[in-house]
């Protein structure tokens, strides 16, 4: 029996993770409101006014003063005085005093003197200045007050949130053009391995093409951060670690996948520890697949080695590299899409590795299923056709049909 | 009571859509698989040849002919004579006869006559040319065989299929640099309103700065879409329908949103009724928020009319006009995350309109917890703070605190 590794546990890396990396961040930059979506806010945003900074009402209808409608009803309706009508965009150049109301449209600004809006289908007009109100309003109702919303100074958006259409809505509302995010993490990205070639090649009888530079570009970018793939080398001479340090030169993170044999390993952990301090800090966990992992720190930077097969460098990323990025770029609450689902067959495990099946969502009239999709393969299409991954933990000899479990989203 | 609109149910409205827009379609273009993440594919992909091309080792140890290592065990190993090492990348130019085996490395070519593969681990080397094996090995263990995950002309990629990361690494592995994929849909954007200024404007005292134009043009890039802003437009003498029809031009779909008084509805709705055939389908959803909801079709591109208030915009986009930009944008499955939780607290509904409530995720030891976000503001701080959407269905007078519900996730 020979190890290649001191495998470390998923928990233990999370914790290395947290003592190490939690705290790193790229550095900040501004941009226009409006191309914000996804980016993630380097600031706390605090409302200049109330919002809204107006009393309007939500309904077309009439701005009255709920004291005259009091008791009002089908049977014995109250009759207001229309004094005016209001115009959107316009404040009234009246004021309702009591008995009186206005004509107003959604969105108006209430009359001096008027604390609610009846809804016109609850209404009847007689003649031109007298209206029937068959439905008493209460004081606020109808209408959406000034400051209702948020008051003057609230802090409406935190540092750390990544920017989402609402957000920028609600910028958009209280007059905010421009915004101070986090960059985003620039990923230098390399493959190496004697098997790989480009995709574009046509590889010889024992050669891969190499799928791991596009996949890992493309994760990189959904982790919110901007890919850079500096190509594939083969390690002749010391060309590996020429290619490093020149893909790592500008970078704030960089991500060497391949060299699968273990003279190649050794390699990559070679390269990625003379980087810069402390160097590699994990080699091997016990993750499944993904255990040829390496995580290091150069000079302050997250620096990755995965492993040359496609499967297991793109778990090992979503497992371990991706909330490292997340962080990076600023991100304060990692939310993960998952639900909950019930296996439609066994998981059988090894029980010593953390083990994240792929899994198919079937509906059905109890729920989301989760189909396992196994082959012993590690083939990529285990991948394509997933919706999600379910995490067997370490330790737990596999999951039983018909159990409950939590499949983290694709 | 008089009514504004023929209300239509959610239900009417999406039967209308499946009858009307299901099979509208923009066309498609050709472009770098690299740059390929998130768009959606035109056309099926078939393997051009057996994934992957060759018999390889999953493992770092010894390429063996199985049948040599039937029955070996910790008190029976099994002796093998060591004819050669395979090297990355490279065909073995040696064969492996009964009795014999090779050196490979994970990812290495398989040479003739073996079938499967030792672990290292679970072996001696005793002197330069004999390996002592403590564990039988069955035929294809430790090795993915030629076609193994996925044979020769196989359908691995259908049309309709929005890319993801493994898709791509797929796509490289099989040698596909190009792909062909559905244009992202053009959607042109207009606000409207007389009470209507540029979030970079300070509003008079009754208006409002527009936030639509920049969360709708998020929403459309997040369905996969191609926004186009227009500006905003006040109505003066035909001034909307020049703008529509401004806008129109060489856009895939239209959205016009605010309008908030009747008057001005009306006047949306004749606007996007004359830019082409059949017209308004729809002129009013019974949906809260986003009541004053209009959709049409116009010469076969779908046209939209969305309330000027925020948040129900923004939540009439996400229930009704989505699921038609994805369509048309050639995505077949419109798959959305969603996780069940249980209600903190009552919602209370008025049963005559489909009530989407905006609710906050909690985690707890049972499970996730959904806390409705009130306000009867529809402020857009509900949505802020929202991390989805509970449907309350028509005709469903609220639901109980603890009900299950199941979360739509923005």
């Amino acid at each position: 029996m020979r190890g290649f590794f001191s495998l470390k546990t998923v928990d233990e890396v999370r914790d290395l993770q947290a003592e190490h990396f939690a705290a790193l961040r790229v550095g900040m930059e501004t941009v226009p409101a409006a191309e914000a979506l996804g980016r993630v806010l380097g600031e706390e945003v605090r409302t200049p006014g109330p919002v809204p900074h107006f009393s309007r009402s939500m309904v077309d209808g009439y701005a009255v003063r709920a004291a005259d409608t009091a008791g009002a009803s089908q049977g014995l309706p109250a009759y207001l005085e229309i004094v005016g009508t209001v115009e959107m965009g316009r404040p009234a150049e009246f004021a309702i005093e009591p008995g009186q109301c206005a004509v107003v449209p959604t969105g108006g600004m209430l009359p001096v003197g008027s604390d609610a809006a009846a809804m016109i289908e609850h209404t009847e007009l007689l003649g031109e200045t007298t209206v029937e109100l068959a439905k008493a309003v209460s004081p606020g109702q109808g209408v959406m007050t000034e400051g209702e919303d948020l008051p003057a100074g609230a802090l409406c958006l935190s540092p750390g949130l990544r920017l989402r259409a609402g957000d920028l809505a609600l910028l958009a509302t209280i007059g905010v053009t421009e915004v101070c995010v986090y960059r985003r993490p620039v990923v230098a990205i390399l493959s190496t391995g004697d098997e790989v070639v480009p995709p574009g090649a046509t590889p010889g009888p024992a050669e891969v093409r190499d799928a791991n530079g596009v996949a890992l570009a493309a994760m990189v970018t959904e982790a919110g951060g901007e890919p850079r793939f500096c190509g594939i080398v083969r390690d002749v001479e010391g060309s590996l670690e020429q290619a490093a340090r020149a893909a790592f030169e500008g970078a704030d993170a960089l991500i060497i996948s391949g060299g699968s044999s273990v003279g190649e390993r050794d390699l990559a952990k070679q390269v990625l520890h003379n980087l810069g301090e402390p160097g590699v800090l994990v080699h091997g966990v016990s993750l499944k697949p993904g255990k040829p992992t390496i995580i290091g720190l150069a000079g302050g930077k997250p620096v990755f080695g995965l492993p040359g097969h496609p499967l297991s460098a793109m778990v090992s990323f979503h497992c371990l590299v991706r909330p490292i990025l997340r962080r990076l770029g600023g991100e304060l609450e990692l939310r993960e899409p998952s639900l909950t689902a019930r296996l439609t067959r066994k998981v059988p495990s090894e029980s010593g590795r953390t083990e994240l099946v792929r899994v198919r969502l079937i509906g059905s009239s109890t729920g989301p299923l989760a189909e396992p999709l196994f082959g012993k393969s590690a083939g990529l299409t285990s991948l394509t056709a997933a919706h999600g991954f379910v995490e067997v933990p370490l330790g737990v000899e596999g999951l039983d049909a018909d159990a409950e479990v939590r499949v983290i989203l694709l």
